[in-house]
């Protein structure tokens, strides 16, 4: 077992893939909390709120509560609740999204009026609101924020439009750019995780598929660095070598024997 | 009256604001034809046919049949009739488009299982055509073609989104870039409105109010250019000297005095 104190858990490809746990996920967790290390989990995607999420480890066998889990939805609320405290919203992004939002003190509504435009992975994204964005922006100012930046989602047996989609389109009718991106590869995601954690990043650990997020983002702010191939790298990426994890590893089964 | 014997003018801003004629556009377009001269009429939008444009023009007070029309819809359809003749469909567009392509022989289908993806301004856009489209692209190998490049359409009172992010959404979640982009600036829209004029291009002149369309395009082609100032483009701006029409005039009314 690695000597960190916190470790970091992505979700999707390297504690389960689709609704199935991937073999030793709930062994390796419940041994690193046997041994005092302290266990976050990490997500990029929108979709659900951290109840849902601590529900669905729950009963694979991963006991969480929603403390536990760090999404792109609480960090975008906790991140522009710091910025602009209950500031008016347009929200491109489904119920879960706005739920957190508005339980961080936003007033949440569905025209123009408004100081920021919050752009989500949204599976009811449509001209409507693209052209409230538009308006937003043009006649009112305001500010464009995203959850994260992903192509699109990997689903069974395919992959299907994520939040760089309702990016490129709300950047290209109105011509700005979106000023933050708060998931992964952001550090803002990182330092809600750490904050959750209470606990230094020299002092913790990333577990994680991606090499383009969850490795170089860990990397970059000092913390230890495991890639995991049970999920979107192939063990002979060459882009493995580049970015350089400190531990390269078959699946979250093996961290126990590291 | 300038001595080209065909003429090409735009539509929004140079005939018409909304739906009032530009004073003097209906006698201009009178003493042309009555000096002989060919007239025909280009727009990037394709939300309507050429079968409507010809009846809004005539209401108006311009004579006009459809073949007197050169859209992106019109020239889209026949641009890939040209290329790849009856392929499958998938179209991100409205029904007057849909309509012009299978009147060009196209099989236009509600799924991914196409050759081409059609992307154009859609006010009915939304996450399922963009997923359709995604899908098309990764697993079909569908190619992108587009209607216009325009970022937002000009309506009463301000501007509503157009192709530009519909297009900027496909490519942002298919990771491939649009091919062919068929509307102004393009040369293929050109090309169909000289083919309708049956004339080379240093017979015509191109009259529009878009320096980054209309007057760039028909330099690039050897057209006489006249931008008017009836529309986009306010007399004080400093890309005039630079694009350097060879004429430029307060309105259609003054093509005439010229």
């Amino acid at each position: 077992m690695l000597p960190h104190r916190g470790w970091l858990f992505d979700l999707d490809g390297t504690v389960y893939r689709g609704p199935v746990l991937i073999p030793g996920a709930a062994e390796t967790i419940a041994a690193l909390r046997a041994a005092g290390r302290r266990v976050v989990f990490l997500s990029n995607k929108p979709l659900y709120s951290r109840v849902e999420y601590a529900r669905t480890l729950t009963q694979l066998g991963i006991p969480a509560r929603s403390d536990d889990i760090v999404n792109s939805s609480v960090v975008l609320a906790r991140y522009l609740a710091r910025q602009d405290p209950g500031a008016p919203l347009f929200v491109i992004g489904e119920s879960s999204l706005v739920g957190e939002l508005q339980a961080a003190g936003f007033e949440t509504r569905p025209d123009e009026h408004v100081r920021w435009v919050v752009i989500a992975f949204d599976r009811t994204f449509d001209y409507a609101k693209l052209n409230t964005a538009l308006q937003a922006v043009t006649r009112h100012g305001a500010r464009l924020i995203a959850t994260n930046p992903d192509r699109t989602c990997p689903v069974e047996g395919g992959e299907i439009p994520d939040c760089a989609g309702m990016i490129a389109a709300v950047e290209a009718v109105t011509g700005h750019r979106v000023e933050v991106v708060v998931g992964k590869p952001s550090p803002i995601i990182l330092g809600e995780a750490l904050r959750a954690l209470d606990l230094p990043p020299d002092h913790c650990a990333i577990v994680g598929d991606r090499l383009e997020t969850d490795i170089l983002m860990g990397k970059a702010q000092g913390l230890g660095t495991v890639l995991v191939l049970s999920g979107i790298t192939h063990p002979g990426d060459p882009r493995i070598a580049e970015v350089a994890p400190d531990v390269v590893l078959p699946s979250i089964r093996d961290v126990l024997v590291r």
